[in-house]
């Protein structure tokens, strides 16, 4: 397995559906110079966060089937640049039926799977239970990079949740489970709108929980977020990587930037034998995971 | 459900059993004076931590059955102090099985319940797997505090995991699935002695996959540690709290001393509202948990 350089781009979004393609578009060009060959937009990196809105039927006029226009211009994109791009589109599955969907873009412009949002999330700003069914597509994880044609078995192996995904441990150790080597989380997450919610340190809560799952699956975990102001929501970037020992490898602030990081198998390795957790999981005795709770 | 002080007892342990277990109960009786009523000891407080030699018979000498002497000591502490106990005992549940069982004794000195240490580790200073067999407790969770007895439902709910299980999410999940609104882990942890694995920050790793525990469940998380050089090992206390956002509400660091923090009723219904998560989850997906992984 070869060592890879990842880019998450991370910018705002206005109402130019097309302006925020073409900043997205020159970033992640930006970001193969700098030596990227795995480039991760932001959730639904072509619009504003339109579920800040509840409700707004007129919406689903921006949503488009896959493979589509969206995803046939990543496809451009990614043979312009031989690099593998991980997009994030609202898809319209059937009339009535939409999905919050990350795509991934093997270098040669075709596509290589898609991940259907699993988990939706609803509340103050963020009301996506409108616009969203959970996702179907069952936690697929992807070959990419040098090894991704050849039988080897030596491929970096990807997966792709989205946002709201990244909360919950069991998408993360799924992931893992069906060997994945990185998580990326296309996310799109900001202020907290409900004043009786106000106070916590969200994004120090969102970075732990998935520096968490770094740890505990033994694999690279990066969050793409995006930034500025929409309407009432500051959405607070901080993209970053954390290594599999969960240490943050790279990190941006609030503003517009390219994340910049190296996957390194060794370092996969490493944390493998230093926390050799898959030896001792009991999955007999984890029945209850598969239940709701509450009784 | 009543606001509770929760005690955890760092300390060092030396080759004098009765010693070491004369400190811990001096230094419970300092925190039941500080206001605890829920204490919290460190995991084989009794002893030194004897699985850093691989295969030592010897040791088997040292376990004994649950009710035993041990638990008759943790009764009449917690009778003196009126305050719940959890201890951590090297158990003989026959001739040939033992386990690493963490205890809950009532105010009233009686057994509450015990947790088998369910997930068991080996490797280079940490050779538990000779000693000890993987639990068979099945995850309990045990009402405690002053809703205890009554039949309202507002008690407080803990759960008592042991070091190692505090890597796995799944533990924790379960737990939290179960009603746990705190889940406290009595503790093994310091150096890495194998060269080749050097150089990881396992404190702050330790650290950061149970504070996202906390978040990703909405639950208290408590570790208790031993300090002090035994052997090979400096076990770096660190002890901590962490609230259901995952921030940390108290530490000590690595020298002998009592952790003290409030567990606040209002904090968990807080973090529940802020992060909606179990209306969320998708159990009908994640069938893959319940393996091992590697096909």
């Amino acid at each position: 397995m070869e060592r890879l350089t990842i880019a998450g781009i991370q910018h705002a979004c206005g109402p130019d559906r097309a302006a925020n393609e073409a900043t997205a578009f020159a970033m992640a060009r930006l970001a193969r110079e700098r030596g990227a060959t795995l480039i991760c937009f932001q959730e639904l990196f072509g619009a504003i966060y339109f579920p800040q809105r509840p409700g707004a039927s007129e919406y689903f006029g921006w949503a488009e089937p896959i493979p589509g226009p969206a995803t046939e211009r990543l496809g451009a994109l990614a043979r312009e640049l031989g690099a593998t791009l991980i997009g994030s589109i609202f898809e319209r599955a059937m009339g009535g039926l939409f999905y919050d969907c990350a795509v991934v873009i093997a270098p040669d412009g075709s596509l290589a799977g898609k991940w259907r949002k699993m988990h939706i999330p609803d509340g103050s700003g963020y009301f996506e239970k409108y616009y969203f069914t959970p996702g179907d597509t069952d936690y697929p994880v992807f070959a990419i990079g040098a090894g991704a044609d050849a039988a080897t078995g030596d491929a970096l192996r990807l997966a792709v949740p989205t946002c709201w995904d990244q909360w919950f441990p069991e998408v993360a150790r799924i992931c893992a489970l069906r060997g994945a080597d990185l998580i990326c989380y296309p996310t799109a997450i900001g202020s907290e709108l409900d004043p009786a919610l106000a106070g916590a340190d969200t994004e120090e809560a969102w970075r732990t929980v998935m520096r968490g799952h770094a740890i505990a699956n033994c694999v690279y975990v990066v969050a793409v977020n995006r930034v500025g102001i929409e309407g009432e929501i500051a959405f607070y970037g901080g993209s970053f990587v954390a290594d599999p020992t969960g240490e943050g490898v790279a990190r941006l602030d609030d503003r517009p930037g390219i994340l910049l990081a190296t996957i390194d198998p060794a370092r996969l390795e490493f944390a493998r034998r230093l926390s050799p957790f898959w030896r001792d999981r009991r999955p007999e005795t984890y029945g209850t995971i598969l239940t709701k709770g509450g009784r």
